[in-house]
């Protein structure tokens, strides 16, 4: 039996998810790859527990409770091999932790964007790393083949012409919902309200979380490129970011109108509006886009995820992936996949 | 620098782009995986050539005038540690060479259909080598994630309630073309002439192609099952197999008002037809099925595959995974994605 020691930071939905995912799939790793994952510390933002032997159920249930104020970077030091550190969280103060765990020999796998999306710099040094040390596909459209699928182009030799998708399962949802009729206002009150939105929706609204996204794309395309170098539209103007939540829900109706002709205007034409990010060798833009309804990205409904490859392969007829690209459940699916990923580079030959 | 040798069989249409495709990789490999892939051994149906130290340029490129008469067997018992066993061909005698490659301690990567669809024992014999010592994604819709995306539901603990799809290019390009409003026996006609059908037509209307990559989904799925068991429709009648091709193709003509009439009594409710295979936990079916215009597989144009994944975790909104799924160009890719899987495997850690 290998065993796998796993470091866990971030237990929000998706590290619980993540945890009682593992559960589920413990036995049938024994059986099948002979993989035993000892999941001995767990840390939130305000501390964490840790037992080489691994941790009982009731720690980890009644978690944070049981948090014992344990350092994570000690523990990465003095963890023995082999191991992987889980990034379930949305820090921007991971990256130093990605940096100590390669040095002690150790493995990453995260859904947490922030480390790619800072300086090209600190990207850079994690850069040297992937497709051996640390596995993100969830950091783009959670469990969809996404970043495989486009590092399986650029390793094959094949050459991307432009990536263009719906990366938000939010701006899907409220946009799906303005051409079936809904005011502007109401579409976001209902996704905030069916925990679609961020608890302030403004960060959904801003569009940086479609950029973020976009940042990787482009970089892992070998673009140098900083956050504020893409072209990003935001759904309200920057004057509303000093209101409160609840009177930005209130303002926000000043823009019913607006969008409501908006879509009558361009689906007089067949057409309808997405918030769309596209890459490609020479520009990086992500807001709103007029696209035709029939099409892949005017078909989407409700809050899926849409990407969309031209390649010099996939030219004249492009690869999709679509599905839902956010959630708990499917989000920890795809970091349990890189946990796999992961364990088998470690353990095979 | 590490250093795999290659044997490859099969040096048709896919065998050839491989090889090119090497080539354009091989720089890129090299720096950034420190990777050397050495092609030192190609067979084809007459016979092989093979030099430890690597085929020169001129032996690649006049193959099979270069072919020297050495069996492969001989070839696999003797080369030294790592390779890799790549099989472009549609033979379904391949199955023993890559149980010799296994116990020398080699890896396979294959496009090859045949070893996974013979019987349930030989199928039962390679499974054990799954997601360790043989890669075989272009198997079914050549380098689109499908077998990848698959193996990840399996392995995180997910569970599949049906994979439907359309797996056939040509069989997609004569309906969307009858659909069109073109005569089946001429859309047929215009696949053969582009190239889109295997030289005799029947290979792909007798749906067996399709019933093929059917049955590796349902084996994977864990499904016991034999070629026999999957309810296959056939776009001929049995009694046409013993036509010529130039006879069968005239003859055909005979269904042209039959398609015409379906085509339009269901266009009539705004539905298609298309060639469908299903597979759940309690059936597998491959055959004509009417589908909404305006959904997925009704949307499908030309010669695209679609994959539509449902799961527990992907039920409402399913994952689908869409695009050219042959050819070539897009078969080497996946090909040599799966090569580099391999190829990590043999050097991490």
């Amino acid at each position: 039996m290998h065993k796998i020691n796993i470091i866990h930071l971030g237990i929000g939905n998706v590290g619980k998810e993540f945890i009682k995912e593992i559960g589920e799939v413990s036995p049938s790793w024994k059986r099948k790859y002979g993989i035993f994952l000892n999941y001995c510390g767990m840390f939130g933002s305000k501390g964490g527990v840790f037992d080489a032997e691994g941790l009982s159920e009731k720690k980890i249930k009644n978690f944070p409770k049981t948090s014992s104020g344990v350092d994570v970077k000690e523990v990465l030091e003095a963890i023995a091999d082999p191991f992987i550190l889980i990034d379930t969280t949305a820090s921007d103060k991971t990256l130093e932790l990605f940096m100590l765990t390669f040095s002690h020999g150790g493995y990453v796998v995260t859904s947490n964007k922030k480390p790619f999306t800072q300086s090209q710099e600190q990207f850079d040094q994690l850069e040297k790393y992937f497709g051996k040390k640390i596995f993100f596909e969830t950091t783009v459209g959670a469990a969809l083949p996404v970043i495989s699928t486009l590092n399986n182009f650029i390793d094959t030799g094949d050459s991307i012409s432009e990536i263009k998708g719906c990366f938000s399962g939010t701006l899907g949802y409220i946009f799906f919902h303005l051409e079936e009729g809904m005011l502007f206002s109401q579409a976001v009150k209902q996704a905030k309200e069916r925990g679609f939105t961020e608890p302030d929706p403004r960060d959904d609204l801003s569009g940086m979380d479609v950029a973020r996204k976009a940042l990787i794309l482009a970089r892992l395309l070998g673009k140098r490129i900083e956050i504020e170098d893409i072209k990003t539209e935001s759904l309200y103007p920057q004057n509303m970011d000093g209101l409160t939540v609840d009177k930005f829900m209130e303002t926000i109706r000043r823009f019913d109108n607006e969008y409501k002709k908006k879509i009558c205007k361009v689906g007089a034409r067949s057409r309808t509006l997405r918030y769309v990010a596209s890459v490609t060798a020479s520009s990086c833009t992500v807001g709103v886009e007029e696209v035709e309804k029939n099409g892949d990205l005017g078909n989407l409904k409700g809050p899926d995820n849409i990407i969309v490859f031209k390649t010099k392969r996939y030219d004249k007829n492009p690869l999709v992936v679509r599905g839902p690209g956010a959630g708990a459940s499917v989000t920890a699916e795809g970091v349990l996949a890189d946990v796999l990923e992961a364990a088998k580079f470690i353990y095979h030959s």
